[in-house]
């Protein structure tokens, strides 16, 4: 059977078909008897409207868009979860458009935006992001109101959900310090990226309250490829004057240093220790059980879509104020302190 | 600034609405130098027309649809990023859509697609789903083609990709029997889902092949809730007659077994081994490291779309056909055999 149209409705009840299309829009100019007939006959055939159809009258779309860097990573997986528990209550759909840390990948996605296709964007920036004309694009045109979270940019202002990457990455490197490692190193996925600098700014922090030697050499730039990362990591650990710490600040991070030293034959603790900004499940099931920095991803989510859903219903794009910071927790397990 | 408009552009030059929509059509009835006047102007202001108009001419989203339970799954999420590889070369943008194992979710995403809102759709069904009016509804009224992957249903004749679930079920069945278990729990999702089984009928006719005895009280169902799956695994570990190996067919319940045996003080292999169908990267790095059945989920996420996209450059809805089988493969580690 072919979808039902209004011509369809209206050659069935001898009408016309603006007075098809009026009466399901329940116009006061069609009388109600007539409403009734083509309410019942469309109830009937099951009429469906056009998505699109509709779309261009009201110019909703009764969907948002999640735009993220990657789902195999379980703060991302946890914070969608978040945003779908408010979204789901809305009555709106969710789609996940995933960037790959690809900055023109990102560029396309938001290009897309501009038609019209989502009432509201939330938007965690790729680790390539460094120019911001494509969001701007966005907010200033008035097209569909953009909330960040997690990897935000400073120089947009509109509301942005961040957990305290500074005082963490600070806690957890002083912890290393704590358990005698002098030689940390940080692994990072940008130089540019606000978690990246603040998670930077508070390991440095860390090293030079504890008059602990900062070295440059040991602020490692990873990339997106799990190969060349395997590489990057075994020259790193191989080295004669190789880290006895190391802060990895995203989550794959830390599967390819436990991976490394199974290869280089180096034992966690006791030869390296290891921090990772995680929220795995299995975190507490590796050898040896991680220690890790435990992100709030599921109510970041959620309040990314809250403050989202208060901006769509009140038709209002003015979010420039403060980030709302949601504190992580550092818990220390085996790959700190042996036996935990 | 205001989003750019057709009217904006008429006003500006001078001319009618509709003449502005020719040309930017490239209608015949247009002059041609009229016609570079307004693409000029157009290109000038940056004009992008409302994508719900275009569609609504053109009856293409240029979108395609994926809906899976989770992402919280490296299966799924390596998927996805076949599907990608396949999409982005077609420059088609991927919408992701979570069930989140509910029926009923399923089926208000898939009723949304009835208003054209997407050109085809990648379905891995939820554990829930045993009715399929939700799916006939778009492909007898050829609204979208559907293509399944992973968890498929035989009753629609649409394409399937699948691995090889009785096969490796069976495989992993008989490496528990040969590393001396005889009494294998499997803990299914579901009790109807295809993979749940074809799975289930690989594990019956291995014990059947091995004749070791079968006991119903060890086919095992979780639900969709990690803490009382934790609270089964525990009663089911916690028995006399406690099984001395598990056949996890998903990937979420091998990390559940871990942290049920450690909590329960059971030693993994020694007093339970586990086989898990998997495809974490950390499955080496575990303690002990788990053996899995490693399905190709990039590769059925890439053959699953590009057999969509040879429906949609063909336009022809009629999928019925064998499923496409792609093998798994058995991956044995320290959860089945002491320092592997």
């Amino acid at each position: 059977m072919d979808t039902v149209t209004i011509k369809m409705l209206a050659r069935e009840l001898n009408l016309s078909t603006a007075a098809v299309s009026k009466a399901l829009s329940d116009s006061h100019e069609i009388s109600e008897s007539t409403k009734l007939r083509v309410q019942e006959l469309a109830s009937k055939l099951n009429y469906i409207p056009n998505a699109y159809a509709g779309s261009l009258r009201r110019r909703k779309s009764n969907t948002i868009a999640v735009v993220l860097p990657a789902v195999a990573d379980s703060f991302f997986s946890q914070a969608i979860n978040g945003i779908e528990s408010v979204a789901e209550k809305k009555g709106y759909h969710v789609l996940i458009y995933l960037t790959h840390e690809s900055f023109a990948r990102e560029e396309a996605i938001l290009k897309d935006f501009q038609s019209g296709r989502v009432d509201g964007i939330l938007l965690s920036l790729t680790a390539e992001t460094n120019s911001y004309r494509h969001i701007t694009d966005l907010t200033e045109k008035n097209i569909a109101p953009v909330v960040f979270f997690d990897r935000v940019c400073d120089e947009i202002e509109t509301a942005k959900i961040v957990t305290n990457d500074f005082e963490s990455s600070y806690q957890a490197t002083r912890h290393l310090i704590d358990c005698g490692c002098r030689k940390i190193a940080m692994l990072s996925i940008s130089n540019h990226l606000s978690i990246s600098t603040q998670r930077y700014a508070g390991y440095k922090q860390a090293l030079l309250d504890a008059a602990v030697s900062y070295d440059p050499v040991n602020h490692v730039f990873t990339g997106n490829d799990p190969a060349s990362d395997a590489v990057l990591l075994k020259q790193v650990l191989g080295k004669k004057d190789r880290p006895d710490g190391i802060l990895a600040t995203v989550e794959k991070l830390a599967t390819a240093v436990y991976l490394a030293c199974k290869e280089s034959g180096l034992l966690i603790p006791r030869d390296l220790k290891i921090i990772g900004f995680s929220n795995l499940s299995s975190a507490a099931i590796l050898n040896p059980s991680l220690t890790t920095v435990t992100q709030p991803a599921f109510d970041i989510g959620k309040a990314a879509a809250a403050i989202l859903f208060d901006v769509l219903e009140k038709k209002n794009f003015n979010l420039g104020k403060a980030p709302t910071v949601l504190p992580s927790e550092l818990i220390i397990r085996g790959s700190t302190i042996a036996g935990n």
